[in-house]
């Protein structure tokens, strides 16, 4: 039986492909599975063991670190105080999307499901406002109340309200670049957006996009974003799950919001 | 009691504004009456009696045939080849962009609400393929007919159901210029767009604009769109309503879709 497919890091045993040797580290698309026998091999890129945790290969410096990198840079397009707002804002892609636009000098508000998770937004992550949406009951209002003056930019980690509160919160050019539709992955009982029509008054670009697109920026990224983490810039949660018996527990969490910052499985220890 | 403002070519009769003397045609804010006084000058420019019906000054060489030009060239990236759909395809604006996008290289298909306007788009304006959505219960197969790969640009003049099934229909980084929403205007009982999801899968983007953004390319604009004129290269519909008292009639019906063109009301002979 083929395992499920996922993003891992993995210790190379065995290869007979000159690009990998026996002993080194490699990321890219796993199994969830202990061992894996890897044939689509371009999909691997060889990783150095060094004072970085391996694991942030699948996070800060992987999929999800790219994905902020080039969503924030190449889409948002972002000027030095710009308001900016960020969506899921402790997982994987938002947390560095916030702590990016700070370091680029944004005033950034993130939200996110929990009491615990708004503190470490404010508390960790130099976010410099958060709340969480769970207990608010009109989003267009909240984001008002935090951006008095409206948004610059969205970076929109769950569509569905939220996008259409932001919709009505945009300054005239804004920018909503579209990540991910978390409150959509079922794509039933969708309500809908209904304030499309700000689109046009404020002319506001909404720009979906994928990391893959961006590949070519991928060394820049690595060698940026390690540079910010070893200079202490920016800091970058996890949330480990120990054992691949726990895969699936972990993975079904996401949908609820259980984990703090980026979900890692262990499936074994070096 | 204030006259209703609207875009209007008018003849100076007096003018105490070195710019304008009497006897020049100006376009621009005037109102719904017979005589004019104008006190904000700065929205006038002055328009050329000639070969060209001065009515194109409120149309094709007015506000609505601008947006056409610059939402087409400045917000869609046009390319050659590109499959192009414009919805209100025969209205004021619809039918400048499918004309310039079809001497672009492009492929054009546009929608409107009747036969009659249908049988124009194909036989007048030169529009590849066209249609009218009062006939179809499925916008999304529709679409899927007359772009079986795909749409590389929607201009989109309506909003609403139209651009979910577009957005269902793009290409992979299909732009989507969102003009107007006529089918919002009311802003109630709205449906709502359920497919935003299209937009991150596919990388579409969606930028709202307006000409009035763009004023730097309106000379411009006049020479190229006057030439291709005069060269043949396009038409312009135009319905005329004759006299004031036919302003508000005209204006209820744009509402139902009931002028053929860009509805102009004829105030004066010259």
């Amino acid at each position: 039986m083929k395992a499920i497919e996922g993003f891992g890091v993995a210790k190379v045993l065995d290869s007979d492909n000159p690009n990998f040797s026996v002993g080194d580290y490699v990321a890219g698309f796993t199994g969830w599975e202990e061992y894996s026998l890897i044939t689509r091999t371009e999909s691997l890129r060889k990783v150095e063991k060094n004072d970085i945790s391996l694991s942030f290969h699948v996070g800060l410096l992987g999929m999800p670190g790219f994905t902020a990198y080039a969503g924030f840079y190449e889409v948002c397009a972002p000027k030095k105080g710009d308001a900016v707002f960020v969506s899921a804002a402790s997982g994987a892609v938002g947390q560095l999307v916030g702590q990016l636009a700070k370091l680029h000098g944004c005033y950034v508000v993130g939200s996110a499901g929990s009491k615990q998770k708004v503190q470490l937004l404010k508390d960790k992550l130099g976010f410099n406002e958060a709340f969480n949406y769970k207990e608010e009951t009109d989003l267009t209002a909240t984001l008002q109340r935090y951006f008095p003056n409206g948004i610059d930019i969205y970076f929109d980690n769950v569509g569905g309200a939220m996008l259409d509160a932001a919709l009505l919160n945009m300054k005239v050019h804004g920018r909503v670049a579209v990540c991910g539709m978390v409150s959509q992955h079922s794509f039933t009982d969708s309500e809908g957006i209904h304030n499309m029509f700000a689109v046009v008054r404020k002319r506001i670009r909404i720009e979906g996009f994928l990391q893959s697109d961006y590949l070519h920026l991928f060394p820049k990224f690595v060698e940026t974003v390690s540079n910010y983490y070893r200079e202490g810039k920016i800091i970058y949660l996890e949330d480990i799950a120990e054992g691949l018996e726990k895969a699936s527990s972990a993975f079904v969490g996401l949908f609820s919001g259980k984990n703090v910052g980026k979900q890692v499985v262990c499936v074994a220890k070096e």
